[in-house]
């Protein structure tokens, strides 16, 4: 008999952030699994905050029904977009006034890419962009380099420094890869875009409230995130835009809508931006949605990323221990880094018969994802996984698999 | 004693849409006012519709709280762009097909404008826009302009036929004003567009939903418009994008985004657009806002775009009946044309004061709202402004100016 059910039961004792859970709302997802789904997907989707259903019930039926349009003043709709940015501030180290939320992450990608070059010294001509990225941002980046005349040039992370030079104008890269999970090293790559001359952009999907990010810390001159994944905003909720400080009167937005004019109910036709993260702004902020992810931000009342991100390896390591013991030596390979210092909140495990296996796994409702072509990803939220979900987990994957 | 009040009770019971304003959840908006408010300012802010909040309540709490990820398939979340597109087709006389909803209004102008560009002769170095338009428009169009190397040229509507020539890519033009209720002549302004070799973009924003536009009927290219106006969607509630369908395969879109993919689960680093509407859709779409605008949808299951429009310009006409006899000669301006063909379903009175006049209108329970520097305006939405609603307004708006 194993040990590891035990031992699972003596890890979620003694965390510390095993309270955290009853914020959000983890019910029965399937009803023909017997137990409560573990539900492994919050790097895709975040389960539902507690709070969230009634804090939209009230958006709709008063602030919209009732208030109506003084609700843009009254309700502090206006502002929502800056306001909400700031409370994911500290959840990606960066000091207030610097991130604001609306559009998606490909938009943002756009703006932030289109900005960085036109930060950037002229003659730069080439805009480098993480090959292995999750594929939108390849695809904006090239839509962002041949729209102002630059090309493109698609690189690994690892040959990012010996790629540098003076040609570079931007380089967007993620710091957590969708696929393999693989943790990338966020100082150490700014600095060397920083000491060729270059400005570094990150995307943070998959990263952002499941470890410490530290924008501010290392220098990053731009960032983007959505807020669907680890920060729980909902379906497609709106992503978020960081522009550090000191670049932001040099921020010139590729998408210059009027809610980005610094009086924009002057309603002038000639444009002048906002100063600050405004200027990042488009057009009219989707509100529902914006404060749906306002209601969700509550789940980090008095939460620690230092905790957090201990949590998420020991439950990552956890994982991994686990699989070892309950699944046929060389029945999946493990794409995921062994080493912490590379390791997001995910384990990706490699096998021919990947999507057969992930769909047998929901039916038993352990929900993880498929990634074409053969790889199996489970995401790990510190905020709501415990260890026996780990353990029940793997344990119902060596099943599967064996 | 005015005749007035009976004449509004009369229209009101001959009024065959007066039913559909139970459609809609029209409550007491102010403390303050002894009536639930009348509501003019639908063409900003749509009244809330009666079936949304329990709809969105089960997007929360059934399909997001519950099925979580799996409901990207099993509620549909995943083509929600394009069906509830297929919802708002027929409003705005579109074949299913051509319609895809997502992004702000902004954004869809930046998609619509450059595809334009790119779509025009490569000669064609000019980019028309309403010099008279929302401001975000111009702001936008200049953008594309900047990024794809051509000249933009401001020009009113009224000179668009005479500045048309061999240089003129595209012409981007709003439907009807926002700021004073001109319906723009899109029939005729197409065709001349066309006769050019150019190409005509429409802003839709303030038109539908109040009055029949005809995109298919009069051979539009492309067309945005927002939804939380006339079609009552909520605030900031995503906006659409009208490709024609024979322009469909030679849409080339500035923002790329992964879900306009052909295979967009395939994770493929090279690009290959999806064929139809789909190819307009960026990133992951917004779920709550757009599942949100679904349920508004509803409220024009069996209305008449015609008996809509007849509506309009019976509440338009009768406002200005009232605005007559209640108000003394001289005291405002009506800056909305007279005459059916170019007025939209808003009024817009002009006076030096109407920034406190408005103020003094809202705390009576009369909500319409100001636009710089003077202007009042008055937005009718046929679906739930009644007639004695109008006389209770033009009445309120008389003892406020006197």
């Amino acid at each position: 008999m194993s040990e590891l059910p035990l031992l699972a039961r003596k890890l979620d004792a003694s965390d510390e952030l095993a309270p955290l859970r009853d914020r959000f709302v983890l019910g029965t997802a399937s009803d023909d699994a017997a137990d409560a789904a573990v539900y492994l997907d919050g790097n895709s989707l975040g389960a539902l905050p507690a709070n969230v259903p009634d804090r939209v019930a009230d958006v709709i039926r008063r602030q919209w029904g009732e208030l109506r349009i003084r609700s843009w003043e009254e309700s502090g709709w206006w502002t929502a977009p800056e306001r909400i940015g700031d409370r994911i501030a500290p959840l990606v180290g960066a000091a207030p006034g610097q991130v604001v939320v609306g559009d998606s992450t490909s938009v943002n990608v756009f703006k932030a890419l289109v900005a960085a070059i036109r930060m950037a010294d002229a003659g730069r001509d080439e805009l480098l962009v993480d090959a292995t990225t999750f594929p939108t941002d390849g695809y904006i980046a090239e839509s962002a380099a041949r729209l102002t005349g630059r090309t493109l040039r698609p690189v690994t992370p690892a040959e990012v420094p010996a790629v540098l030079g003076d040609r570079t104008a931007a380089v967007l890269l993620n710091h957590v890869d969708y696929r393999t999970g693989r943790l990338h090293d966020l100082p150490g790559l700014t600095a060397a875009v920083h000491a060729a001359g270059a400005l570094a952009v990150w995307d943070l999907c998959h990263s952002a409230g499941a470890l410490p990010v530290g924008l501010d810390e290392h220098g990053v001159d731009l960032a983007v995130g959505c807020t669907y994944k680890y920060l729980n905003g909902g379906p497609g909720s709106p992503a978020y835009l960081y522009v550090r400080r000191e670049l932001q009167d040099r921020f010139d937005s590729p998408l210059p809508g009027w809610n980005s004019h610094a009086e924009p109910f002057g309603m002038s036709p000639a444009y002048t931006p906002a100063p600050g993260a405004v200027r990042g702004r488009v057009g009219t902020p989707d509100i529902l949605s914006l404060l749906a992810l306002d209601a969700a931000l509550d789940v980090w009342d008095g939460v620690s990323l230092t905790a957090v991100r201990a949590k998420s390896l020991a439950l990552t390591d956890f994982f991994l221990r686990c699989v070892a013991e309950y699944t046929e030596p060389g029945r999946v390979e493990c794409v995921t880094p062994e080493r912490h210092a590379e390791r997001g909140s995910q384990i990706a495990l490699r096998c021919a018969d990947a999507g057969e296996v992930m769909k047998r796994l929901i039916a038993r409702g352990v929900v993880g994802d498929f990634r074409h072509p053969d790889v199996l990803r489970f995401g790990f939220t510190p905020l709501y996984v415990g260890f026996r979900d780990v353990e029940r987990a793997a344990r119902v994957l060596g099943e599967e698999l064996a």
